[in-house]
């Protein structure tokens, strides 16, 4: 996939001479471009201009950024297979913007999303065997702990935060998010969690420290696991949660709350309701409560071809209605309360990516430019996804359908004073 | 319907002489429906008996209600239709409940739904054309504003309230029902809303006087509309509430907020597409927002066929997914929050109902013994039905996709000061 350093557009001499073709091919070809562009672009705050320094095309309004495009090569990719093509120039270096990145790929998507449905292939349909689980979850979080920790916050959450004001940092932030979750599952102590798609624990063991209950902890990513093991020996916490290096189908009742956080992405789609028949089986009869906290869409699409290739093989974000047909309806489970934090996980990924930049140059030294720049796209692209509503995120509470031991009203997340941590 | 006063099983004489078939038929009848009741109210907190005194089943645990019924054809009904007969056996007199009705039927309801599902037929599908439209709404809401005077609160509020502490009383929990809809969906001074499904106007009228909007209110009811309008009048909104005796799809944009209290319950199905087109339609591109309060539903599955041929015809109770799919979805809006208030709406119905039974007698002079039974029977059911979770309370607070003027967090709606009324 790599596009070649020199301009494709010549062609081998056959008389010992080179001929340029630049005046036959290129000039017309150069025209096309920039209609085409202009009518993808033509309303975006984006410049486009090669490499050599050739304008392509000038944004009308004052532009948020420049699109530099080493060849035209890129530039046809970019046209035909913007999903796919952006991500890649940009890994390779084919492309590179001047200017603010996420604005950029903001309004890119906008202008490519608007443009036409074509653009979205249906993707294919992915299996999701615990094998396959296994394999995609170690691709992608198995990357190494050390890599993470250069720009995630000190706990190693790697899931949406909750920012109680919009300048809260970080730290702050994923603190509020467990205690959020905390409240809305209502936990008291001794009753009895299962988690599944735990991460590094950090919930987990929050809620055992402080909340009192007993946690079972699922998560396929071997590192993950090593860690989360690690911590809750070095916290005194070995007694109050177990992590089990398992998928969530492995996920064993009985318990009082079922909560999870950031892995249904994975599960997929043809297994939403494999994944209600486990809440179905740990949870009492008639009794129970837990938490989705997932990607979600507003309408059925797949996720961008670029990230399921480079980033996470086998994800899906789906809407609201896909998971509660295909999930809690027919596990009899009733939906307590739904909340989008899409510009909460905006802001998460700001400030990831912020530490991600001020740690680039490790990144790249350690594994190469072109993943630093991959992961560099990644952590934008997703921001622009979440800023401009492509990507949603949604905390979804839910009770077994008839229990009435309900919040009487949600102000009680709100109060000042909690366990775990101030207000929210 | 009317089940005959007499007993029914008796044949007439070919010899000029009566015989009874009692010890030929009813000895061995009389098991049966003994058998029947124990298979399906065995566990239920339930005994059945004769008005002649004969008892069918004794509950084997302390029982709520005794249920009496008048004669064998009733029981046989209840068996084979129940959704149907017990509305009708209560409303004919036919099946009296002595002990409280709404626990009674509470276990009734739950004795059946858990026993099979032959009992809930598919409703046939109710057409909902605008005329047919103002032809059910007539039939329930034009019974007179008098009559809902009786058990209502003083704005003749008839959706679910609101209840700050499980204490406040029905005025105060309409009121800050109210409150709690202007704080979802922010409402600023000067903005334009509209209302589909206005009832008496009461929120028209409460979200123009404390946050300073512009309102078009429609509704099909005639009477409704009239008493809305001398409301407007006598408090001196007209100038900034009309209000429209029209059906949801004649509402007209632009407006910064679309917002429907109890009217999707009428609308049917079939009509989500039109429904969310209407909003589509009434917001701007890019941007506003609403929210729809809605009864729905944990699994799809009609309303008793007694509801639907005594109370409300043509209603539905949907599922989450179904009004995401249908209206939502394909009119590019974003759910941004979900609250499930179903214990409120159990509540709200307790408290009309002590207000109706306070007014009985006068129900019963002006409207029929009949018609303060159903009204009786439906009050009660309705409560049960939100106490077992058959039914459901569904607040859906939306958004344009890709509209960043969302709340930062749900802190705001739980503040101690506001405009219109204290803390929720």
């Amino acid at each position: 996939m790599r596009a070649p350093a020199t301009a494709p557009f010549t062609v081998p001499p056959d008389n010992g001479q080179r001929v340029p073709v630049r005046s036959a091919l290129v000039q017309p070809l150069d025209g096309l471009i920039r209609r085409l562009l202009k009518s993808v672009f033509g309303r975006s705050p984006l410049s486009f201009v090669l490499a050599d320094g050739s304008v392509l095309l000038e944004s009308a309004v004052p532009p948020v950024a420049t699109v530099v495009i080493r060849d035209r090569r890129t530039i046809l990719r970019l046209l035909l297979d913007p999903d796919m093509a952006m991500g890649e120039a940009y890994s390779d270096g084919a492309a590179q913007v001047e200017g603010d990145l996420v604005a950029a790929l903001e309004a890119a998507y906008a202008a490519v999303g608007a443009r036409s449905a074509w653009y979205w292939q249906l993707a294919p349909t992915a299996r999701h065997t615990v094998r396959l689980s296994f394999r995609n979850a170690r691709r992608h979080y198995d990357l190494g702990n050390d890599f993470y920790r250069l720009w995630l916050d000190e706990q190693l959450v790697y899931t949406c935060a909750y920012f109680p004001s919009p300048q809260a940092g970080l730290e702050e932030a994923q603190l509020a998010k467990m205690e959020l979750l905390c409240r809305k599952l209502r936990l008291r102590p001794g009753e009895e969690v299962v988690e599944v798609g735990c991460g590094w624990g950090a919930l987990a063991l929050y809620m055992a420290r402080h909340y009192g209950v007993k946690v079972r902890a699922y998560n396929v990513s071997h590192e993950q696991i090593c860690h989360a093991r690690k911590r809750a020996r070095n916290e005194g916490l070995t007694g109050r949660v177990e992590f089990f290096e398992s998928d969530y189908r492995d996920a064993q009742g009985p318990a009082d709350v079922f909560v999870s956080i950031g892995m249904l992405e994975h599960v997929g789609r043809e297994n939403y309701p494999a994944l209600g028949a486990v809440i179905d089986r740990c949870l009492p009869r008639g009794r129970g409560r837990g938490l989705l906290h997932f990607i979600g869409r507003d309408r059925p699409r797949p996720l961008s071809a670029w990230i399921r290739r480079r980033i996470f093989p086998g994800a899906y974000a789906p809407t609201l209605s896909e998971v509660f047909s295909g999930a809690l309806e027919p596990a009899r489970l009733s939906v307590v309360d739904v909340e989008n934090l899409r510009l909460h996980y905006a802001r998460t990924l700001a400030r990831w990516r912020e530490r991600y930049e001020a740690a680039y140059d490790e990144v790249a030294a350690r594994f190469g430019a072109r993943f630093a720049r991959t992961w560099r796209f990644y952590l934008a692209g997703s921001e622009a996804g979440f800023r401009s509503g492509s990507l949603q995120l949604f905390q979804v509470s839910f009770a077994r359908t008839g229990d009435n031991d309900l919040g009487w009203t949600r102000a009680d997340l709100y109060r000042e004073t909690a366990p775990g941590h101030g207000r929210l």
